[in-house]
């Protein structure tokens, strides 16, 4: 069986040797989070999480040079708001085969926009030749400790996610040319195919969870797979009730079991996932007057893994698919 | 003319509604030095870098995962000791395309001691899957404002750099199966293939010039292209005198013309190219003593450009030539 991207990372580059070259006391978190935690002083931590976009990997062929700039940044800047974070600046790596002033243009353009919505400044960065491959770093700022990471849910925690799930996986859809039911108007279509290339992170609900969420993340791999994420690192089972899943109105146009194939297996919604303790639930209403849209999807269990219940009693959920790059995975 | 790397990042990036679009209070240096700076406090400023290196541009096809790997850190880290900072973290966005242990294993082997060698901690990235590209960002702290740009160089001062120059280039002749000069033995050989593939990026020498040297950066695209960057950050002529660069005892080795090629011309050395006051000038004894091999090899002038003198007289350098991704150089 071929290693995957996680594996890849566990194995050669989670290492002290790694880890701990440099001043150890600045480095408050590590590997393995949403993001990474840089403490220059004990008042304040910033907050670090790189990533790379590849043509064919990351997005269809099929894309605008604006829409995949914006997307670029918005699945960057996602990784922060699953910290808690405030965006402050990112910087562009951009591999080009070639030139294009046009393509530039709309590139720029695209960033632009998504560095608008996020307020987030370009601050430098690179350009090179090779294929196309877009790096982008992200930096936030977080208050003292008040930060969300993935491992402290705890058992009697309500499970939550803040949006409705599965448009990014009916976008792509539209995207790759499948069909599409004979009753998809167009604004429906257009709201789908927005959300697959112009996901908004999140930024505003997770400076709300910060010091409120026990723990969190954002959905890139899809919400099994992403649980299970959350579940590991928080060493708890989390078990979710299929019939509390959020449905846009748009997707309600696809048959019940694609609908729910989307909303727990597509990727790329870049919602938030997390777990809120009891004594925080009166947040839910006071994010409801705000304007949040975040819905109580199930709770947290002592135990391990995700469970699924459809009705009839909490099922533990074998395959959480979910994409792994290097991974021959099935659902991708 | 196509354009280049320079002047993409001018016409397409360098936008105030790209560089201003999040919190401009903590970004103290967007776009266009060595590399950003973020102040979470008026104490303390982070210094951010990042690259790329693609194969095939920025390192030939025949190489060792190890070295590439080290050299990869080391660039990056090259641009910290550019701005007198001090490296904390790195991420590491690598694309891959396939997974393959053995490789995996040496290239994690070299970064290792790359991050041992620069005292810096690897604290996240991602890796996906695509043509390889290494894409490194590095996190690094100055204290206060000592930070070195590239923007203050004074008429008066003194042109330095942090060591012998051209090794790089003879060691990427010796990497491309060039002829060799019969004399060269197997040391001399040993240290430019050295030079080559694990250049050590002078943070040491770098945290000297902090609040010292009035202007600097890290010679990577050649000593004539990158004194012609300084000389246009701080609006000066820089001459500089032939006689006086830094030759290595086994750059001797190859006829002077060659020399003198490397010298001006190749990229890659990632020594400290720096100006220095006159009233600083005792420094230089100093860092001798303290075994940081410093050279003066010319002087700021009041006017414009790079100036170059063979003995009879500065003459200004029409084609300072450089490597410039996207564009064909000549001499890269």
């Amino acid at each position: 069986m071929p290693l995957g991207e996680f594996d890849v990372i566990r194995r050669f580059f989670r290492t002290p040797a790694l880890e701990a070259a440099g001043d150890e006391g600045r480095v408050t978190l590590g590997i393995g989070d949403d993001a990474a935690l840089l403490s220059p002083d004990p008042e304040k931590q910033w907050v670090i999480s790189t990533d790379s976009l590849i043509q064919g990997v990351h997005f269809p062929d099929q894309y605008l040079p604006a829409d995949i700039a914006y997307r670029a940044l918005a699945v960057a800047v996602s990784d922060l708001a699953a910290m808690g974070a405030r965006p402050i600046a990112f910087t562009l790596a951009l591999t080009l085969p070639t030139v294009d002033e046009d393509w530039l243009e709309e590139f720029a353009a695209g960033l632009t926009e998504a560095a608008r919505d996020h307020r987030i400044s370009l601050i430098g960065g690179d350009t090179t030749r090779g294929p196309l491959n877009i790096g982008v770093s992200v930096f936030g700022e977080v208050n003292g400790f008040k930060v969300v990471r993935r491992r402290d849910a705890q058992p009697g925690d309500l499970l939550c996610v803040g949006g409705s799930l599965g448009d990014a996986g009916a976008g792509l859809a539209l995207v790759q040319g499948q069909a599409v039911p004979a009753t998809l108007d167009e604004q429906s279509q257009a709201y789908l195919l927005q959300r697959f290339w112009r996901p908004l992170a999140q930024c505003e609900l997770g400076l709300e969870l910060a010091g409120v969420a026990s723990a969190g993340l954002d959905i890139s791999d899809g919400l099994l797979a992403d649980a299970g994420h959350l579940a590991r690192a928080s060493q708890v089972a989390l078990h979710i009730n299929s019939a509390q899943l959020p449905c846009s109105a748009a997707l309600m146009h696809w048959p019940a079991a694609q609908r729910r194939e989307w909303m727990l297996g597509a990727g790329d919604d870049y919602r938030l996932l997390f777990t809120l303790p009891v004594a925080s639930e009166r947040c839910l209403s006071v994010w409801a007057t705000q304007g949040f849209e975040v819905s109580v999807i199930g709770e947290v269990v002592a135990g391990e893994g995700v469970w699924l219940d459809d009705g009839d009693g909490p099922k533990v959920v074998t395959d959480v698919g979910g994409y792994q790059h290097f991974k021959d995975a099935s659902n991708d």
